[in-house]
């Protein structure tokens, strides 16, 4: 593990400023650089713009904002409440919003930010043992330290299965608009030593039929109750097209992505955002998120262990 | 329609010089810009990378470049063999390759592009009575005028339906990695007055499954005996995601496109392109086609009509 991929790398409160530092997640991987939050307005805006991305990584980084926003003496209700519109559709950012409430200290936030990562290592030990040996695995998106904060989600899970000797190799989707799969993921993989190649979303399904991938693994940014999973746009295609080549889609999330007060996927917000990120010459659309219904969903991994369906139970 | 969708436009031979003029595909839409090839070498070239592409009119183009090489003097076994390697997928290559021999002449190689144009605008008729009133259409990479050296295929159905009412709009896949979708059938949707919206290509599945496509229709690279369809990397994730939904996916594509001698899909060479396409930074794979298997799709349209399953039967 090298040193851009250590917790306090991709998301740290400095007391002495203060301030909020981010390492730049729209740099990379052609740049390793720092954004500096130095109010909760701005911590918002890094999550809006995603300078931070990743569900479990934007609940940290809203935590941390608001240990901020109570250092600098802001109006922590106005904090919580600029932090809680910054994105839609991640459960992680009202519920760590939630766990400072009545604690809105550095102290707090370091101790959430811990525990996701240990989150992360115990459901990667879980997800590992739904690997055969040569296993070949696509990934869409970046579910991976920089998105959790450190270790990774799905990211996790294949770092658990090479390191058992379990893993062959990973297609990455390059997934688009913001090709978190073709700077991310990749960059992680690479760091990582593990072997792997970038794909257009779009081939995906291409080389499913060819009998080139094993299992597809993502995150997730909210699991309704049910089992129904938003998570990047495309997982949706994904789970269509594994279910099609009969291949299992797992998706491994920490426990603070399950909502269980949503009861299924029609109540979860999408975002829309803005479409010159598809296009900046011609009209566009553009759905961040999309909702894959627990019936495609083979299990999904938490920190707890192997949920499989009936989700309605077995999440509980 | 504007004058850069003229079919002289798109791909003439100018006999003063003498030179195949391809209107320079890679910079649409930011520049309206031509090559001139002074050789059937740099006209192989050409479509090797991409000025020029598009299952018919790279086929066009090949047949200017071999009336090119007889009007030079050039050794004209050698001039074929160039031009049929420079891309493998397109049985249009060494079909219009073949149309040439015997009569090599720029008359021959204009009358060729004359029917491929004509063909265009008789199976955009056939195909336009697979609309209904108000259909919300959803396209792959660019079967329009450019890829067809005018009219267009898949575009040209929506051109026809558009200009007999049925068609509210169209949802255009960017098609990535060299994004014809959003560079070239958006340009040429434009120009046309047809309202229609970008997408990622992971979005297509989402979207059907808020109901907003009521029919998918494409171009193809080439298509078997049996129906089996080769097409730009993506048209099969689209076909399965429009089973699932229960959606028509419509081929358009004109007879100079179907090979009988070439029994089923697994039969079709599938190029590979540069993984730099895909990614400069990290591996990559690079598919740039994939097969449809004729179960998947609802009906194939050349410019003799609407041909059905059992595709063995209705294409001969």
């Amino acid at each position: 593990m090298t040193v851009e991929l250590e917790p306090e790398r991709i998301v740290r409160l400095e007391e002495d400023g203060p301030a909020v530092v981010l390492l730049d997640q729209r740099r990379l991987p052609h740049e390793v650089a720092e954004v500096r939050c130095a109010s909760a307005a701005e911590v918002a805006e890094a999550i809006r713009t995603m300078v931070v991305r990743g569900a479990p990584a934007i609940g940290i980084a809203a935590a941390y904002g608001l240990a901020l926003a109570a250092r600098r003496g802001e109006d922590l209700a106005e904090a919580e409440r600029v932090l809680a519109a910054s994105r839609p559709t991640a459960v992680n950012l009202p519920w760590a919003l939630a766990e400072m409430r009545g604690d809105p200290t550095p102290e707090r936030a370091r101790a959430l930010h811990e525990q996701e990562v240990d989150r992360c290592r115990r459901m990667a030990a879980h997800a590992a043992g739904l690997f055969a040996p040569g296993t070949r695995a696509l990934t869409h998106c970046n579910a991976g330290g920089l998105a959790t904060g450190g270790y990774g989600s799905a990211v996790g899970a294949l770092r658990a299965a090479w390191e058992r000797g379990l893993l062959e190799r990973v297609l990455v989707d390059e997934t688009r608009p913001l090709l978190q799969g073709a700077r991310l993921t990749a960059w992680e993989l690479e760091q990582l030593a593990i072997p792997h190649a970038v794909v257009a979303d779009s081939a995906a399904g291409s080389l499913m039929a060819r009998g080139e991938v094993d299992l597809v693994v993502t995150g997730a940014d909210r699991i309704a109750a049910n089992g129904d999973t938003a998570n990047k746009i495309g997982t949706y295609s994904l789970a269509v097209l594994a279910a099609h080549h009969r291949i299992p889609l797992y998706v491994v999330a920490p426990s603070s992505s399950v909502d269980l007060s949503t009861p299924d996927g029609t109540g979860i917000p999408i975002e829309e955002r803005d479409p010159a990120e598809v296009s900046d010459r011609f009209p566009a659309r553009n759905p961040a998120f999309d909702v894959t219904p627990a019936g495609l969903i083979a299990a999904i991994v938490t920190e707890r262990g192997v949920h499989r369906p009936p989700y309605e139970e077995s999440l509980r």
